[in-house]
C-alpha cells in the first residue's frame, strides 16, 4: 500500500468543507489507490460541530481514509502536509466595513502562513479559497518566507468553470467543447472573465457570440453569479466551490490539457504589467506540478483597462492590511 | 462517447441530495467515462431552491454531466431511468404521530412506484433512502406490478459501514480489515447489527471483543448513531448518507468482494423465517447486478429474537399503510 498523503483543510466544520471532505476521502483528488490523512482545523468554538463531521467521516468507513486529525492548532493541522485547502475565513456580516473584513481575515492567514512556513512539506500546495482569497493568499505567502511563493494559489477556478458553462450554454455545446476561457484579476465582482482567446469547437468564441452579449450579459453573470446562487438557494454556493477546489488542486497536480489552460490566482511575475508579487488571477498552464502564467497574449484596450482596475482593487486591499505584515 | 445513462434523484433540493448530486456528476458512481443525465424531482414549492442547485451543478462544468432535467412530475423524473435514488420523504416533525408519518410518506412512495412502473427502464435499480425506508420501498414495490421486486432496495448501507467503523476502531485495525458484518431488519433503532459472522483480519470478531461490548456498546451505538450525529452537528447526517447511497448503488452494479457481503434491505424470499415480500435488511452478495440474500447462516437464539422483533415492527408499519395500497 502507498504511504498516506497528508491533506489539511481549514474551516473544516463549514459548509464548503462539508462538501469537500467526503470527496477527498472518496479519492476524488488523489485517485482510488492513494490513502490519505485528513488534518482538520477549526476555531475552538466550532470543534464540537467538527466532531459531528468526524463521526460522519468515520461512519463511511472510507477505505482510503487512513486517519483523521482534528485540531484548533494550525501547527498540528499543517504538519508535513502536502496539500492544504485554506477554506475557513470570517464571512462579511451585515454592516461590517470591508476594511474590518480584510483585517480580521488577515490575522487568520498570517497565523496560518507562519504555521505552514514552520511545519508543512517544502513542496506543499496551498490553495486559498477563503475570501478575500487573493489578499489572504498574499498574506500567507508573505508570512511564509521559507516556502516558495509558487507553493500558494488563490481560487478562481469556480469563476473559470462558470465562464465555461455560460459560454457552452449560449453556444449550445458541451462544456468540454469550450477551451481557453480566462479569468483575470481579483476573485471579486471586479474580475474580468475574458472570451477573447476562448474557442468553441476550435472556433473563436467572439465570432460566435455578439460582443453585446459578452460585455453586458456574460461578464456580469459570471461576476455576480455567487449572489444569484444565494438568492435561489438561500445559502451560498458550497458544493460548487468545493468542486472547484478539487478541480484546481487536481489540475495543479496532474497538469492542464494540451492546448488548454485554467485560471488561477498566483503571485504575479510582472506579466501583463501586473505588479510582481501581487496575487492575481491569470490563465496558467500546469506541467509537472508547477503552474506557469501564459505569456504573450495580446490583450486589447478593453481588456487592459479591466486588468488595471483589478490591480488597483488588489493594491487597495493590500494597503488595508499592510500594517499587519 | 458512451450513451448517457439516466439517473433520477428525488428530494433533489434537500441536504442529502446536495451531497449526492455533485458526486454523481463527478463520476463517483459510474466512473470517469460514463456521461449521465440527472433527472431531479422535487415538490413544487422546492423548485426554486432546486434551481439554485441546478445553477451550481451547471457552474461546475462537469464534463460527464450531459443534461439536467428539473421537474415536479414523477413521470418526467423517472422516464427511462436506469437508476433512481428515492431520497425525498416527509421528515417527522415534533408532535407528529408515527402513523401520520407513515401514511404521509406512503402517499409519496405509492405515486412514485406507479410512475416508475409506467416509465422507468425495466432493469431500473431503485434505492429508497427516504424514511421509513423499508416500508416506503415495500409500498413502491407494491405499486409497481410490472417491475420485478428485485429492482428495489432500501438502504441499510450506512448502518453497515457504521458497524464496520465501530468494530475497526475497537480492534485498532483499518476498516478494510473488517469483513462480513451484517445488519438485519428495519432501518430503525430496532435494527440488529450483528457481529457473529464478522471477521477482523480473518479472525472471528467475537473472539476479539467482549460480548458485553457487542451487546451493550456496539449495538446501541450503531442503532442510535443518527441521533448522536444530529446532537454533535446540529443537523442530520447528510454527507455520510449520500456516501452510503453511492456505495449501495455501486455495489449493486459492480458486485460484492469475494468472501464478503454487504447489508441491503430487500424483499424477503422467506429466508430466516422472515415473511416473504417484506422489505428487510439481510446480508446480501451481489453478482452481475443482482443481489442475493446470503443463505444458511446459523443464527443463535439472541439473534433470532432480534430478527423476530424487526419483523414485528415492519409488519406493524405495513399494517399502518395497508389501506392505502
Amino acid at each position: 500500500m502507498k504511504t498516506p498523503v497528508d491533506i489539511a483543510v481549514t474551516g473544516a466544520a463549514g459548509q464548503i468543507s462539508y462538501s469537500l471532505l467526503f470527496r477527498l476521502a472518496a479519492g476524488d483528488l488523489l485517485g482510488p489507490d492513494q490513502p490519505i490523512v485528513l488534518r482538520l482545523l477549526e476555531i475552538t468554538p466550532a470543534l464540537e460541530a467538527l466532531n459531528g463531521v468526524l463521526m460522519e467521516l468515520n461512519d463511511c468507513a472510507f477505505p482510503l481514509l487512513h486517519k483523521i486529525i482534528v485540531t484548533d492548532n494550525p501547527k498540528v493541522a499543517f504538519e508535513h502536509v502536502d496539500y492544504a485547502f485554506l477554506v475557513g475565513a470570517k464571512p462579511r456580516k451585515h454592516g461590517m466595513l470591508r476594511s474590518d473584513l480584510l483585517s480580521q481575515n488577515a490575522e487568520i492567514f498570517l497565523v496560518q502562513g507562519r504555521a505552514l512556513n514552520e511545519v508543512a512539506s517544502r513542496n506543499v500546495k496551498v490553495l486559498v479559497t477563503g475570501n478575500p482569497a487573493n489578499t489572504n493568499a498574499y498574506l500567507a505567502i508573505n508570512s511564509a518566507p521559507d516556502l516558495a511563493p509558487e507553493c500558494f494559489a488563490a481560487m478562481t477556478m469556480l469563476d473559470h468553470t462558470r465562464a465555461i458553462s455560460q459560454l457552452a450554454e449560449k453556444c449550445g455545446v458541451a462544456t468540454k467543447d469550450v477551451k481557453n476561457v480566462a479569468v483575470w484579476g481579483n476573485h471579486s465582482c471586479m474580475q474580468y472573465p475574458d472570451l477573447h482567446f476562448a474557442r468553441v469547437k476550435g472556433q473563436a468564441a467572439l465570432e460566435l457570440v455578439e460582443r453585446d452579449w459578452f460585455v453586458n450579459e456574460f461578464m456580469p453573470i459570471v461576476q455576480h453569479r455567487g449572489s444569484e446562487v444565494i438568492k435561489a438557494r438561500g445559502q451560498s454556493s458550497a458544493a460548487s466551490a468545493a468542486n472547484a477546489a478539487i478541480m484546481h488542486m487536481h489540475t495543479w497536480i496532474h497538469g492542464t490539457e494540451e492546448g488548454d489552460w485554467v485560471s488561477m490566482a498566483v503571485p504575479s511575475d510582472g506579466s501583463y504589467g501586473i505588479e510582481s508579487g501581487l496575487v492575481y488571477s491569470f490563465p496558467v498552464m500546469v506541467r509537472n506540478g508547477q503552474y506557469e502564467i501564459v505569456k504573450g497574449l495580446d490583450i486589447n484596450e478593453f481588456g487592459l483597462e479591466r486588468l488595471r482596475q483589478n490591480q488597483v482593487e488588489l493594491i487597495e486591499e493590500r494597503q488595508a492590511v499592510k500594517h499587519l505584515l
